[in-house]
């Protein structure tokens, strides 16, 4: 079933020790459609500028990904340029040029009204609330966020946080959230703000799953146990840029693809989360997710079972 | 079969958000001891002073260990003070005292010759290098290492880490000793100094191991994939001191149980290593590792899986 993503489509200009790139499309709407285009019919919504051509069309085009809710405007693209110079983990934000993103306005296409499930990648909270408004019939709603929008938009992020079914956001982001420095108690208090489920990224050590009672439909508690997924250890990261989306949408996708979420389904899906968020870092921007065989993908998750299982 | 370990048996001081214990056993060989003797049979050398008395020595009676080798000089025990009220994950050393340790000098009882199995916990390198000369019989040796010995004492450390079947070091160690900034490319490195396998310590997010082509003894080259074990998100970590030591004393103590090293039995014991690293956070010093039940560390194992595994 179709996916819905609304989100950033951009240019990132991108240096870490392994080389660096002048312009490569970006954006996390890109790299979690892409990630999510392996799973299940995926479409977009965001705007860019004139700069956006044919090439980058293309791109999405050859993952089948519907592009009809991406917006042309006169301008210039969201740009982004950092550093993973200094620290592979953490991105040194060098320069953020939002250009046609200042004024976005999410419009949803008429044929888009009908997708099941919603991802609300890291935008403003007040434009989140406005499209999960729009589609209320949404089988079922994940969403990012991000340090400048826990910390200085608060109440409306906390409006958009009720109507999760699940929340992806990493170690420090949910730490700052609940203002707990704790993982565990930091995820309860998560929780307790909305989402039924809350997955919190590592990095290069994995991700791991927290889950309230009411995280899966017509199901008893039966899981409080949170769920840890590895992530793969790696002889060369190249590009750490939209890991964090790659695993969300090899996440929200394999979920999507699934009929019903049971516990088994989201345990499989962090997997192709991890598994999406390892490939896209092996090259830089989206490279690797632009051109990834259906089998090397069941490749890779038999690998990240043979890297976490007993037997 | 018997593991031998020699280490220091010392009394800490420690200051954690939970709170403070001004004087509680401790050292490598404790925590390593305590953690293994769930699972096998453990001899400990050592050296302690006066201030060792009757209560400690009843902390390691009650678990069956072997103190024969535990030496009793004048003066006083080794005592470490150390602080975690800035950062959980690390310790902020306060005080080291050496005291009786500065003129260690490890002596082999008798009845420990014919033991199996050797732990070299952190201690001088060329400490280490003696105690496994004097035990050429021994069927697996592992040890640990620290910062102080890889940064100024490479060359001792070198003859040490020919010798090993298993070396287990943090993330911080294995770059330093590697000097290599990416964990795959450590590994790599360090396998090639010597040991069998390379299980690394991730703290809060578990352990990798990495194995090289001689790991398991006449078994062709199958295992080349690492193996991540997760460590179990608490809602309170009361005292990190000696988890390292715990989860070797898990990891060894469960190999030492079993009757020959296969992949299997290793995959088993990396998750054993976490089980008793995750009780030893519990309480302060080594007040968790000296009173738990069998069935408390099979549903521990149980929770583990859970937390990791597909089905």
């Amino acid at each position: 079933m179709a996916i819905l993503v609304v989100g950033s489509v951009a240019f990132d200009a991108i240096e870490t020790p392994s080389g660096r790139r002048e312009r490569c499309l970006g954006g996390a709407a890109t790299h979690f459609s892409l990630a999510a285009s392996y799973f299940t019919d995926v479409r977009v919504i965001g705007v860019v500028g004139e700069d956006f051509g044919p090439d980058e069309e293309r791109i999405f085009e050859r993952r089948n990904i519907d592009t009809r809710g991406i917006e042309h405007v006169p301008g210039k693209s969201f740009f982004w340029s950092g550093s993973y110079m200094k620290n592979l983990n953490e991105a040194q934000t060098l320069n953020t040029e939002l250009n046609v993103f200042q004024s976005f306005s999410p419009k949803i296409p008429a044929e888009y009204e009908e997708s099941e499930y919603l991802f609300l990648a890291n935008i403003d909270p007040v434009l989140q609330e406005e499209v999960r408004h729009k589609m209320p019939r949404v089988k079922m709603v994940c969403g990012d966020t991000m340090n400048y929008w826990i910390k200085d938009h608060a109440e409306n992020l906390a409006r958009v946080l009720k109507g999760l079914d699940a929340l992806l956001i990493n170690d420090t982001e949910a730490k700052m959230l609940a203002k707990e420095n704790n993982l565990v108690q930091a995820a309860r208090k998560v929780l307790e703000m909305g989402p039924k489920a809350l997955v919190v990224k590592h990095g290069e050590y994995g991700a791991t799953a927290f889950f309230c009672e009411r995280s899966f439909p017509g199901e008893a508690s039966t899981v409080t146990v949170p769920f840890r997924v590895p992530a793969m250890p790696l002889a060369e990261v190249v590009d750490p840029t939209g890991a964090g989306d790659s695993f969300a949408g090899g996440f929200f996708g394999y979920v999507a693809s699934q009929p019903t979420l049971t516990p088994a389904v989201f345990r499989r899906a962090m997997f192709y989360g991890s598994v999406m968020g390892s490939f896209a870092v092996e090259r830089f921007g989206t490279e690797r997710l632009q051109q990834l065989e259906p089998n090397e993908i069941e490749e890779r998750f038999a690998l990240f079972r043979q890297l976490s299982h007993l037997d």
